[in-house]
């Protein structure tokens, strides 16, 4: 992508958080502690986090893909130690023998966006600009190294103690996540995560390029909407190809917690009355949009809430009555919507079965 | 000790079972499969199971303690694939690099005196006589390894589908019971151990020796008094130095299930009204049994029920009104009564902590 992301300063921050918000699909996971830290260990570390794409490593390179695992509550609580994802990346390196010469993200929507840049710097490697889930996903075996077939072993989770705990074989990616998931509950609900381990051929077979340039894009644009006094929500749209899907007022929120993920439904009302009311059904991250009869818009594709005044994106954990909000829909990348991919993240995945995956008006796939 | 076991046939695996179930005090689990896949093993394996002392090997020598963690409820009903515990050892002798040349017992109380055989008979090593419970404990942290200040990493937990966890930092013996507590359950409640691995050095420092013949000569007691009519009660008692405590009827027992544990409280009483009952409380294992306002007997010395009839042993999942038993108590070995050792395995770590542990009449410690 012309003009991506060369290098992190603290200058980029605050537009990373913005945009890996929008990216979250109401999932993911608070920005807020990430950008801090992700400040300190800039502050630290000389300033600077330099950001190269996949394309630039040989084919032998032995890189990684990181994150911080956890239930979304946990992360807006739980401090992090701050080296646990370079200890993790330390003791992969231990256990194999090889060495990683960039760091990788997993997640670029919410949280994880940011979590990589402090385990980079201790590191002292570059960060690539790219992640293997093009949005928030809740489990880990959605990822498309996964989806591609790449083995999640061995992988690494690290707890705030410096506790490190390896898997060596598992027969599943849904494995992991299982194996994963428990231990990182036992681990005070937040882990550091470094898996899928594997070479630069296979990375640039499977990663969606250039997403941390698209949330940074993304947060600028709300930050100059917001500097501008514009509404924010139509460039956003524009710049992620996407449409305004709806514009409204939350008037009802469901939600129960189920087995660690927050699930529900929530009802959002046109201002004037004029339309009928949308209904968004969410795991973590918004899943489907239905007006009436019609489904207007299903996962991968991402659904996100942007508040009305500021342009902020409204996290599922943060939704509640009476908050107006446009409705965001953008077309997922191409690596989500092939006939595997969709198995692992589909609709049928999230629990529909009888629902279909329909690509947004325009979108091509 | 003299004439002690020095290979393992399937001659041995009844008394060796029996035994087994003595040195459970209630708990260790059932050793009613684990005698039936030791039998296998040793059929498909050449039919010996070679068994040393700790003293022979030199000090450099690697070596490790196995076992299965996990709800001695749930190791009634679930069959093991078999070869868990040597995968695990065969994982952890990859991350090292170190190649182990005998194995070592964890747990001689209950299924774990058995569950090594198979492993060692799969790796081709011999069984090292004596364990590092010295009887059946409910956690991994109760151990003379452990408590002795050897460290518990790297140890491994291997599932029935072959994956495979290393734990390779861990800051306490507790932290590892509590994640490898917490995985076994998601592994479907039984997972194989391979821990602590060390050197032959420190295993001659912290092993309780000759367990395994204990286990075997308590066994083969009990066998030839069945054989000839006599009760085994007495018999039983006297060759661990021990003493039976009570005779009665079980007339009350209230069992919950806390945490994975189960805890509970039983009443029994003798036979002919001529004494005060005899109340046991028991988590898995039989912890302390009380007469009127008198300590009789408390953890870590051993406390077991013997079926009268019989002579067999009855587990705490197993004990129910109208069963009538002889109550042995037997001095723990000296290794668990140490001031270091009681803070672990001491009323006080079972939730007793205005109960001081007094040795048995004439236990010498």
């Amino acid at each position: 992508m012309n003009g991506g992301l060369r290098r992190i300063t603290e200058a980029e921050i605050e537009a990373i958080a913005i945009g890996a918000g929008v990216l979250g699909t109401g999932g993911g996971g608070s920005t807020y502690l990430g950008a801090i830290e992700a400040r300190v260990y800039l502050r630290e570390y000389g300033g600077v986090c330099p950001v190269i794409s996949v394309d630039e490593l040989v084919d032998e390179a032995i890189v990684c893909t990181v994150s911080v695992m956890g239930a979304p509550t946990v992360g807006v609580e739980k401090m992090a130690r701050g080296d646990e994802v370079s200890l993790a990346c330390r003791a992969w390196e231990e256990h194999t023998g090889k060495q990683m010469v960039a760091i990788g993200i997993a997640e670029i929507g919410g949280g994880n966006a940011l979590s990589p840049i402090p385990a980079a710097l201790q590191l002292g490697l570059p960060l690539i600009d790219g992640d293997s889930m093009g949005r928030a996903f809740p489990e880990l075996q959605m990822d498309t190294l996964m989806i591609g077939g790449v083995p999640p072993v061995p992988f690494v989770l690290g707890d705030c103690h410096g506790n490190v705990a390896i898997f060596n074989e598992l027969d599943t990616p849904k494995r992991a996540e299982e194996y994963a998931r428990n231990l990182t509950i036992e681990m005070g609900g937040s882990a550091a995560l470094v898996m899928p381990v594997t070479d630069g051929a296979t990375l640039k077979r499977h990663l969606i390029r250039d997403t941390l340039t698209l949330s940074w894009r993304l947060g600028n644009i709300i930050l100059e909407c917001r500097a501008n006094g514009e509404d924010p929500a139509e460039h956003v749209a524009a710049a992620a190809n996407g449409f305004i899907l709806y514009r409204g007022k939350i008037v009802d929120v469901f939600r129960r917690t189920v087995k660690g993920f927050a699930r529900g439904r929530m009802r959002i009302a046109s201002l004037d009355h004029g339309q009928e009311e949308l209904v968004i059904d969410f795991q973590n991250e918004n899943l489907i949009a239905v007006q009436g009869d019609q489904i207007l818009c299903t996962v991968p594709d991402l659904i996100s809430l942007l508040t009305l005044e500021e342009g902020e994106p409204v996290g599922t954990e943060a939704i509640r009555y009476g908050l107006r909000v446009a409705v965001l829909a953008m077309p997922a990348p191409k690596e989500l919507k092939t006939t595997t991919a969709l198995a692992s993240v589909g609709p049928a995945a999230f629990g529909y079965p009888d629902v279909a995956f329909q690509a947004l008006p325009g979108d091509l796939l």
